[in-house]
């Protein structure tokens, strides 16, 4: 890599932004910003835009890939002052108002710090290694492949012990993913697995979700918590509420107070800290690494570098005074905002602070089960799995995306039929 | 793994009929055997089908892996006495009626071996490290990555050759697989990859599909092979024939008296051979490293044992004297028939020979143009595409799959909107 020149993007008598990350934040950016104002640079480690919150439905076959994930190039082809570059940003050089990445050094005028959180696996390394990572296709796939190939070894495996290894799946970590996720996995073994292996005691496959806390979806209210809990055990999900994982070889589940779990197939959906740009070490942080920044979405500090989404910590929000919650709803609506506050900066008029509209929040449980917390109201069941459905849907970018889904959904809750139980390329270990 | 012991199966008072391999001789086998007279154990590398026709749409963004691929445990959920075995074959023992798989021995009363065909390099290392092949889903997938990831990287290029090579598309060998992947990649440039990569010369862009023989899809007649060449060329691509590559170092092709054509993106789909089971090496071989089998697909000199398929060359039917083509329509009409007569053989009645059935034969270059060849008769053009289009269709294993693959299809037809084209994993070399 040329890191020692410039990276190639072309000259602009515009003020140039930058926005690292095409994630929610980043992606509503592109779309609000007023393109007669800004050359844009959209920075990326991937050539696309993740909807994170039904990586879950790709771990356990519900959805391929591309219907949860958008090409950031096709953005491009809607506008015209919009560059993208496919590298990883190395260091941030704030006094210079340059970046280094990967493919060369790039000059900002504004820059926009949109690289969202990463898995936390708070400085165990053995988890680290060990557990399966939920934040990113290429992990959602891997632990897909895992799953089935655990189950085809456990079908040629003769020791009792080690079969009921394979077949224990661990999820720790409570919160919606970790719901989503332990829901689908027993669906799969009561619709699916059990016709498909045969040859299999499939009733000995156990999925345990484990918590740390008193309750799960601890975002959501005590109903909604307590419904979840419900459905889950209804689906034969095995929970264990305040109950915290010492640690964790590859084989077995160590737990505080508790008899270990054997298990081949251990998630951790546990944690997330922010993951901000090297360089940016100076910057006063909050809790779980997340960058501080006024009400305009602007690092303490720095000039004309802004944070949003997952990655931010704002202040000055009196209804969060420990911040925003680290979801995309807040992402979008501070992108929103930032990009009218771009302009109004650039053509010198006063900003507007951000204020959070909170729209509620859910999460769904098996095929048709969500509970849903919206303005104080709750309900669940059914018709809660609707409302799950078509906010969800509604919210994916691009129209093709959203008719594939929909359909890939609708032809799976009709005949739990889907096709996507492929290994195509094995799990691969981390180390 | 256990390879000392034995592979998990159940006991049976039935004949234990195994099958290596799962494409279409495998499993048009096992919907076509009589349930009632054997145990079928299907043993293969993948939990999948592959419906190889259409890797090049995969390879091109066209198609995502579900909708060419279809999960061998299906066949297990609708047939009771069916056992599938994810492993690999490491001998045959012909002697001891026994395979050695890579998860323990496992006894046969019946062997049919219908292993297909890999890619045949023919003998040259460096064309087997240094370009892409198209045989497989992960195959596909990685070329998927590297034409994507070399567009990127030709973006931050500013050395006008090495921009140039990463630009240039070599594609060696004039089969459907060829020609097919040649026309998929000039529509791409022409329709996608101008808009989306508006700030690179796209004009630059070249696709070079070079055959060894005088003529393009050497297999169909006379005028289909003209009309595929007149497509190609319209739609941009340099086609060579009678051209032979010497060498290929990673960067630049050599070309039997013609100038190098320097490229970071070669394809290798200039031929295959039989692939067989080790242990199996004093059968006597055709042309291609194929088994040799009597009308009756027994593999000379082996008892109990078959062979269909790409590996089989079939001797006796008068009709092909040098056996038939390896393409699908012969292994699906020699599993059908081999079915039947299995059958036949446990209840000592008269075994039929084979005789193939030749319905003709196509290709497709680009999105609305095919040429077709069926009993001698041919036509080309958007019909063509259309007959094409039906055909497959029809073949690929599955409604649900049929369907997706329709409406994916439909969708790319009416807008190239495809939203495939995701650099999920990174390209792997294979050294």
């Amino acid at each position: 890599m040329d890191s020692k020149n410039t990276l190639n993007v072309p000259e602009s008598s515009l003020p140039r932004l930058v926005i690292i990350g095409g994630g929610f934040a980043g992606i509503t950016l592109i779309k609000a910003l007023n393109k007669n104002d800004f050359q844009i640079v959209l920075i990326d480690q991937n050539n696309y835009h993740t909807f994170q919150p039904l990586l879950y439905q790709v771990a356990t076959g519900g959805l391929e890939p591309d219907s949860i994930a958008y090409p950031l190039r096709k953005y491009v082809k809607r506008f015209g002052n919009l560059f993208f570059r496919l590298a990883e940003v190395q260091q941030l050089l704030p006094e210079k108002k340059q970046l280094i990445t990967s493919h060369g050094t790039l000059k900002y005028d504004y820059l926009v710090v949109a690289t969202g959180a990463r898995t936390n696996y708070f400085g165990n390394t053995n988890l680290e290694c060990y557990t399966m990572g939920m934040k990113s296709v290429p992990e959602a796939l891997n632990l897909r492949s895992l799953i089935l190939q655990n189950l085809e070894q456990a079908i040629v495996t003769k020791d009792p012990l080690k079969r009921q290894a394979l077949m224990n799946f661990v999820i720790i970590g409570g919160g919606p993913t970790g719901v989503e996720l332990a829901g689908a996995l027993a669906e799969l073994k009561r619709f699916v697995f059990k016709e498909e292996y045969h040859d299999l005691k499939m009733d000995d496959m156990q999925v345990f979700l484990i918590e740390g806390s008193p309750k799960l979806v601890g975002g959501m209210s005590e109903k909604s918590s307590k419904r979840t809990l419900g459905f889950l055990k209804k689906l034969g999900v095995q929970v264990f509420l305040n109950c915290r994982i010492n640690d964790y070889d590859g084989h077995k589940v160590e737990i505080e107070n508790g008899t270990p779990i054997p298990s081949e197939n251990v998630i951790w959906a546990a944690g997330i800290k922010a993951a901000p740009v090297a360089g940016m070490e100076q910057a006063a942080t909050g809790h779980g690494g997340r960058l501080l920044t006024d009400e305009y979405s602007c690092v303490k500090g720095f000039e004309n570098c802004f944070a949003v989404g997952d990655v931010a910590l704002m202040e000055g929000d009196i209804h969060y005074p420990k911040g925003h919650p680290q979801v995309a709803p807040v992402a979008i609506q501070q992108a929103e905002l930032l990009a009218k506050n771009l302009s109004r900066l650039v053509h010198q008029k006063t900003l507007k602070p951000f204020r959070y509209t909170d729209k509620g929040s859910m999460a769904t449980i098996g095929r048709k089960k969500a509970v849903v917390d919206v303005t104080g109201m709750f309900f669940s069941g059914t018709f809660a799995w609707f409302v799950w459905l078509f906010v969800h849907l509604m919210s994916i970018v691009g129209f093709k995306n959203r008719l594939a889904t929909l359909l890939q959904w609708f032809s799976n809750y009709i005949n739990f039929n889907s096709a996507l139980r492929l290994i195509i390329r094995p799990y691969q270990p981390k180390q």
